[in-house]
């Protein structure tokens, strides 16, 4: 009788604790650059993970309140990137970027260091970003912050990177302190495409739901009330349309089945009509009309309304 | 000791199967006029939870595949309208309706019936049929139905209806094997209206989402891959920052925090110049970035999104 079969079958014994010996992760020392608000949420956001913080802005006043929850405070950007193997960057944009980090990088400061990189800028602006930091013996991460800066710290909220994968993987257990990380690939410009398309996608959709708001509360129903049906009609339907249209778009093939874009021509007239009547800006409707048109037109009216996407790639 | 006390304490006695009455409710008999697609779909629904559904079409050979599954063909709109005290219409529009209600009205047919008009149409259109119906002893529910003829019967799927509430209360239970029924307002115009401006935001959410895959597709991502990312965003923060602004439109206060107008001007840009360098088409990016500018120019630059509302009501 060994000892597995001893405990499977008496099952009276008295539980003993056992010291055992797990490995607990020390929250690796991070360093942030740039103290706006969003650089301020970040360095929150390691501090209370327990992270050693070592932070630098440019006016040194923005530190103080995190310097009162334990963050250390640089006196230089040279002494900042020195401090920790990761150094997050957020600052006001590109050139502000370089101008903190290029009189460290000629004298090999960033060597060895892991950049990440979540100042807002195109997609060749991080291309070439990642190129710089190749040359100076630094990995590059660039990354898009899909929150504002109090939802920095909800596991819920996107954290979009791109570049290095090794330095994703690396840092990974960090960069999950600040919001879900996601890599979309290697390449570095593509967090910045994928926040400017998300963004995009925000605008629209709030100005698409501000507009129907505007048409329902002219008749005195609350923006509160219709909000909560746009909300699971959104979060519903309408995104069930868009899981059917994104492998449409992929295939190149527009079934439209029962919601063609012909169907929808006639239907956004009701809308134009019904705003129009009660005085309401119609710009984005009928935008959206004459762009259904233009599909129609490009022999798309039997097609599903994913067939849209040829209209807008139509300039290339 | 009682009874209670005996089952509490005796735990070994054998379950033993008690007959209850219980009121089983029976599905009512349901009227439905216009076969086309979505009528079609709804007489399906109707009959597959056990109704007795009495169908008529204009071309008759509409009504064949409902026949084969157990429903009553009507010789006449008359002998349609008899067969029930409910009466689902869903014809091409309102000139249609007419056309197939207004002999049998006018002959007493429509009397102490209920007729919920699923026929699409502008707020104005549904007012004026309430009044109609009522003229001629009719009760009256206005309908619209948010999703497509293949939805119908699911019961996450909403079904808007506004008018007489003791007509929707009445008829509640039957409403509830098309879809989830919503009563928005005794107003009949108003399921029209949410009806319209909820496909208003679908129309912008669509159209922002292909100009979003068009911009990161170009880039060699796949549209589905995109599209999961995108629908996180939609239903995660997106929804987040709407609820958050739906009780600023209804106070008319618009407070910007970290998300101001002027913020997001500038953000704009970066997916224009991004989508401009790529050739894809910026019309929605410009009219968005336009309206944001009318509200910046109005004072709303240090205000959330939710002041743009206020641009788009200008016209009155």
């Amino acid at each position: 009788m060994n000892a597995t079969s001893d405990i499977n079958e008496n099952t009276n014994t008295t539980p003993v604790t056992v010291p055992v010996t797990v490995p607990v992760p020390v929250p690796a020392p991070v360093t942030v650059i740039g103290l706006g608000l969003m650089g301020s949420a970040l360095a929150t956001a390691l501090l209370d993970a327990g992270h050693a913080t070592t932070v630098w802005n440019r006016s040194p006043e923005k530190a103080k309140p995190l310097a009162d929850r334990g963050a250390q405070v640089a006196a230089t950007p040279e002494d900042a990137v020195a401090a920790s193997d990761l150094v997050l960057a957020c600052v006001l944009d590109y050139d502000a970027l370089h101008a903190v980090l290029d009189p460290l990088a000629a004298t090999g400061g960033l060597a060895g260091k892991s950049l990440v990189n979540l100042t807002s800028g195109a997609p060749e602006q991080a291309e070439e970003m990642a190129r710089w930091a190749a040359s100076h013996g630094a990995g590059y991460l660039d990354g898009g912050i899909m929150t504002t800066p109090p939802g920095v710290g909800s596991p819920e909220m996107m954290f979009l990177y791109s570049g290095s994968e090794s330095v994703f993987e690396a840092h990974r257990a960090t960069l999950a302190t600040l919001g879900d990380p996601l890599h979309l690939g290697t390449e570095p410009g593509l967090a910045s495409l994928y926040d400017s398309a998300l963004l995009g996608l925000m605008w629209a959709a709030f100005t698409g739901w501000l507009h129907g708001t505007a048409l329902v509360t002219s008749q005195g129903t609350s923006a509160a009330a219709f909000t909560r049906v746009a909300l699971r009609w959104l979060n519903g339907a309408v995104s069930g349309f868009v899981t059917t249209y994104a492998p449409q778009v992929d295939a190149g093939r527009y079934p439209g089945d029962d919601a063609t874009v012909d169907v929808q021509i006639a239907a956004i007239g009701h809308l134009i009509h019904a705003a129009e009547a009660r005085g309401i800006d119609n710009a984005l409707p009928e935008l959206l009309k004459s762009t259904m048109e233009r599909a129609a037109a490009a022999g798309h009216g039997g097609d599903s309304y994913a067939s849209v996407v040829e209209v807008l790639r139509g300039l290339r």
